[in-house]
């Protein structure tokens, strides 16, 4: 099994509702670094699993929505918890569409498991895997 | 599936046994930077995989007894060669043994995986990982 | 010169005030790797800059009541851009009080230049420094 | 399953045929940073996956031929696009073959795995890994 | 005194002439992750030493025409050894340049030093530095 | 003023006397990560500070009797507390010797300046630098 792997980052401000949460229930924020990894069984005739370049614009158009917003404020994320792990989820669904919709280039056909990881910080992170 | 991995560190010392280990037979040491990641199918209600302010009370009540310690000398080890591989399934068993207990709160009871990763240096590192 | 450097992290919310601030005069966050360095001609009888431990915890005190926080609405940040260049003053001030008022043991007295360092992301830092 | 990773580096130039890779078709370079993870089930008796030491020299051996040269001259590669994925497949043969011809000591035999992860920058990686 | 850094990279081929550099006198190439450092001894009236944003382009616009490039064919270059040190004073020249000019915005024209950091490898790097 | 920076690292066993240490009084150890910086004002005829091979090997050379031992029981620490402060000293005094005895080849005679910093875990670390 081949990947490739790219990364990008947002700055974001939210709030969590639960008990669970302690003091995360205030609002504050993150800055989330994401790598997406896009695994594929054989190489395409160019040797590649996707083009770098291409996945990294995708990347940047499913941030760009995010970056520099209040989650709590978005109504596609209305009534969630925008947690490190949710947002892997809303990451990966919307790499897997792109993936499907031809905007990885060749290869993207073919992609078979796709990773979302997101660090919040240097000691916590989390990541969101499934196959396509 | 989803992850979420928390980070904490020890500082210990300890001996090899065996021709294997060349000059680590001598009494060092080492800086373990340990990752711990929890593996879940689905999020909670809240969201989370686990909550991550008690994975990371559960790493630090497991690393505790091992931090500032000369691993040679402790019972727990005795005639074992304390190498990266071999505590990463030590901490595997301590942290498994938290989630099955409750001590990671809501969502440990559903923990499917778990896999421990320790860096000893920047150029190597061990890991551990099963299903629970 | 000697130097010993420690680190910690918070995760705020803010806005910035100012066209040249673009899409991050909305109010946004960030995870804040923060790393404090302090300086000393020669090293104490115990052979230390400071005590590392003490130096983290004095951190921790100076981000405690910043961290989880919507720093627009901290009275202390009031009419104040908190930028990242903003954030390094603010802590060196801390610390610098920290160090001159014997909370970081031995060794803090004689501290003679502090250093604070902000990751606010895996693309871009600040820091402050100047003597004490 | 247990996993010992060690890393190493080469420095390389080369070129891509293809319009996927646009101004990569130029002659360029790259520092790759590799890491090599070997798996196996269970520990030797000396309580390790496979010795580090020899695991850090047969990778050596792998990439000297590699390392400081154009890999569009050397004869191995000719007619091939030697994409970071490409590469990690090239390296994973060479320690799979490390490992069944004895080169990685004792453990070596029981090797179930290979995983080859190559660092091209800090925004974008690639991997291979499969059973042997 | 105050500093923000950027990051960003290129990926390039080169050679070098003299006995002292063995095998890198043959054609390789390497990935340079450039930091750019701008020193100002007090913030600007929105609180920055420069804008982020700009200074990110500014560098972007310096690195671009060496971006993907034979570093032995560039007319600007010829009869140089492009060593990590020799880069890190023409990407500070750039710099240097783009502060002077205007081209970062406020408070580029109070900039006092800057700074440039090379990475060539997890194990190697240079750095420039000088005042403005 | 021009710098290239070398890194390698040891792993060591040691204990602290005084009662500052706290629990790092008892027998412990660390995975040292150490850079050695060499500054210059002015590139060699090479376009070099000094041979970054050659860095490595008098850097390796110098560690090579502390890694795998127990720091306690070396001569030459004898009565002394070997903290990551100390040890950037011990090894700075060493890279100095190394720099005018011209083990660091063409361009280490006019080395003016080194630091050596040594990172003790991903939270902490210390550093020495002076002019020669």
């Amino acid at each position: 099994m081949f990947a490739v792997e790219v990364r990008d980052h947002i700055m974001i401000a939210h709030s969590f509702r639960g008990d669970l949460f302690g003091p995360a229930q205030k609002l504050h924020g993150a800055t989330f670094v994401i790598d997406v990894a896009f695994f594929r069984e054989a190489l395409t005739q160019d040797g590649v699993v996707v083009d770098i370049g291409r996945a990294h614009d995708a990347l940047k158009a499913t941030l760009s929505p995010l970056n520099y917003q209040n989650l709590d404020a978005l109504p596609q994320f209305s009534g969630q918890n925008t947690t490190t792990e949710f947002l892997c989820k809303h990451v990966f669904d919307a790499m897997a569409a792109a993936a499907r919709e031809g905007r990885l280039g060749p290869g993207g056909e073919g992609v078979s498991k796709i990773r979302v990881s997101i660090e919040e910080s240097h000691v916590a992170r989390a990541w969101y895997e499934a196959a396509l």
